[in-house]
């Protein structure tokens, strides 16, 4: 049998945009086949069946086992470990979700991004406290078993380090040749279930008046961040479960803070105390980190909601196109600010924008995916995608974020993607 | 400090329905307080602190790892592997999804139900091939590398295998003691990613008159099901993803069926080959296995649709009950013919019975998770759930349900699960 990679040639009306974007439906009507024609091999099926009978129907196959992992052919789907702050101890760092290798929303447990500033504690839940103190009637401690007890809500939600797509950051001048995994995968979603947090602070008797909370993690490096009330009373979950099972220990096993849309570090992990206070405590945390530097020389402290953003994830970075022909533009879209409303695709390098379809459900601030058919010709191009979410906030150019903030910012950066297309099939990060 | 274990005191205008059950705020009015006062305990905050410095706090923490695992304390959440069918080899069973160690809706790879009937294939993928033939224009080969090229839909959905529950079955004329796991675990919910099998039945100009398809797996079982071409046509995903990452060897790496709301085994793993004809090809699958016995001694062929059901996993059979007071009953339901409408839940052995709130989003076909308060007096009673679907389908109690069925009736136990809890604290899995 011979492989086949036909060239499609889709019919001028079905084309959305410029670069070869075209409509839903043209993916049939192109009469692109992909896959390899058995009659035009010269085979009958029954020959096929027989010249393939695959040797693995031949033998028993594996036992039953307690726990699933994933096939040893996929070995390479893994995070990216990267220490990129200097010389400091190998728990310090970022582990990033491999965008590029996986499809739909939900990213699987053993694949969610990492953020630790002091390597990651091994907990035993049996010892584990949790305490809710300060400006409170009734200063509680619980323990895990205590807190299995609660009634517990679910949200699927991202949460996406404020340090997400520093390699597009005004860190770099130069565009980074890194997988797109590396770019922006600093970002994962799941579903996360626990207790609210307004459930405790309302048997503490908290001071709801008290305009602020101090969350402090159990790691070594005792993470604490500085939280609105009115944040910790809407949406705030204390969670103990990452879909369906509990939280792994990078994730803060036993228990974290899940605060949908807001930036990655105030999800405390290993969540040990919150303090009811009535002013921010400006920790190491969101001072000496975690701000943002103005084009005048000074800082923005507290930017906690993450902004609308989009990345593609195939065709993109890490991976190599197969020859001119049709594929499907995927990728994934998200606002800390609600849902995501449209997503536009330019394979043009930005000339021309053509609305790309969303995946249903579309959760209020969680990964959606969107998608778009394209006929590459074979010749040099840029593909971007821009995210309009349901508040009306969207992406600006790379030039244009970079120049609202100041030499050396690396957080918030939500600057549109440009991946260029070479004709050998090779694909570039691109700074425009 | 001391663990309180207060028996709650709600008012009497807060019972929903009998043996306790609560409306949903009745929660925080009850007084109930699951954590222990630091201040009854005569500490300061300040002492508390000091003396609970976890170890953990003090020591740089573990490093950044490429891909995550559960915490060493969660050894025993893991699937139960069960091979009852007398003596056959060790890939011929069952693995069973820990309900009762589980929360939210997804289920996490690692656990999601597993059913082999000779063994789990080690396929490589570069070798894997998928073939469409039969009554086609055109017969293909799929390659994983060009399916990976074609356009994904995504679809959250259970697989519920027709044997689950099977210890309640008419397999048993007594009720066994075992966690609700094993009762109830061959459900799993994931979220799917693939491509839509119309597409590629398309893409052969398969005859869709044809009525039926034929689907068999790349295991030494040749696992083989026939498939209506209506269903085929509607919503089936030849899938490639599971919860973001490629799908498990046990769960048919490197591609499956998967078909919304129909019975397990015709979610053909480790898909090989589809054949187009027009009518069923009555496998050993389908004729020896997986047929429903009359109470004439006769059997059914071909029941797809797995029917409206429900379990409570919390409390229920695997854990035990901490002493009188307020508990959150939580359980999942689902049904193969759409959405979960509602869920019923008893706190009296079926004398009475009350609405339980429904956790947003309700998937169509997918695992939906249910919750109630209760207050557990700490006499003995039985906790029961119904579904009730969006076409009004329910389910029947163990009674009327063995009788509809012959002796040893297996597949398709749709009743409902009571479960007595005793003074004791323990919960027995009852047949009423």
């Amino acid at each position: 049998m011979r492989n086949t990679t036909p060239k499609a040639a889709p019919l001028s009306d079905e084309f959305a945009a410029g670069g070869g974007l075209l409509h839903r439906r043209a993916f049939l009507r192109s009469g692109t086949v992909l896959a390899t024609s058995m009659a035009a091999a010269g085979l009958t099926m029954r020959e096929a069946v027989a010249a393939d009978g695959p040797e693995w129907m031949t033998k028993q196959g594996a036992p039953l086992r307690p726990y699933g992992m994933p096939s040893p052919f996929e070995k390479h789907v893994e995070r990216a470990v990267l220490l990129p702050f200097g010389p400091v101890a190998d728990g310090t760092g970022v582990a990033l979700t491999p965008l590029q290798h996986l499809r739909g929303t939900i990213t699987p447990n053993g694949l969610h991004f990492e953020r630790s500033h002091n390597g990651v504690p091994q907990i035993d839940p049996a010892k584990h406290r949790f305490m809710i103190h300060g400006m409170v009637k009734n200063p509680l401690e619980f323990s895990i078993e205590s807190l299995l007890r609660y009634p517990m809500v679910s949200t699927v939600c991202f949460i996406e380090c404020a340090g997400n797509s520093f390699f597009n950051s005004n860190l770099f001048s130069k565009a980074m040749q890194v997988p797109v995994g590396h770019l922006h995968g600093l970002v994962s979603a799941a579903e996360w279930t626990g207790v609210r947090l307004s459930t405790l602070l309302e048997e503490t008797g908290a001071d709801v008046d008290a305009k602020w909370l101090l969350a402090e993690g159990a790691d070594a490096a005792g993470m604490s961040r500085s939280i609105p009330m009115e944040k910790a009373l809407d949406d705030v979950i204390v969670a103990l479960y990452q879909n369906g099972e509990r939280i792994r220990p990078e994730q803060g096993y036993p228990m974290r803070l899940v605060l949908p849309g807001y930036e990655g570090n105030m999800n405390v992990k290993w969540l040990r105390r919150i303090k009811v206070l009535n002013q921010p405590t400006y920790t190491k945390d969101e001072t000496s980190k975690y701000t943002d530097r103005r084009p005048n020389g000074k800082s923005n402290l507290f930017t906690y909601t993450m902004d609308a953003k989009s990345t593609i994830t195939h065709p993109a970075t890490g991976l190599k196109m197969q020859g001119p022909g049709v594929y499907e533009i995927s990728g994934l879209a998200w606002s800390g600010h609600g849902a995501v409303k449209r997503v536009e695709i330019s394979a043009d390098g930005g000339n021309s924008w053509a609305d790309a379809h969303l995946e249903e459900p579309v959760h209020s601030r969680s990964l959606t995916r969107f998608r778009m058919l394209w006929n590459w010709d074979g010749k040099p191009t840029t593909l971007q995608s821009r995210t309009i979410d349901e508040k009306g906030n969207t992406q600006p150019t790379r030039a244009k974020w970079s120049r609202s903030y100041g030499p050396g910012q690396l957080n918030h950066c939500n600057a549109i993607q440009s991946f260029t297309i070479n004709p050998d099939g090779s694909i570039a990060n691109v700074f425009i």
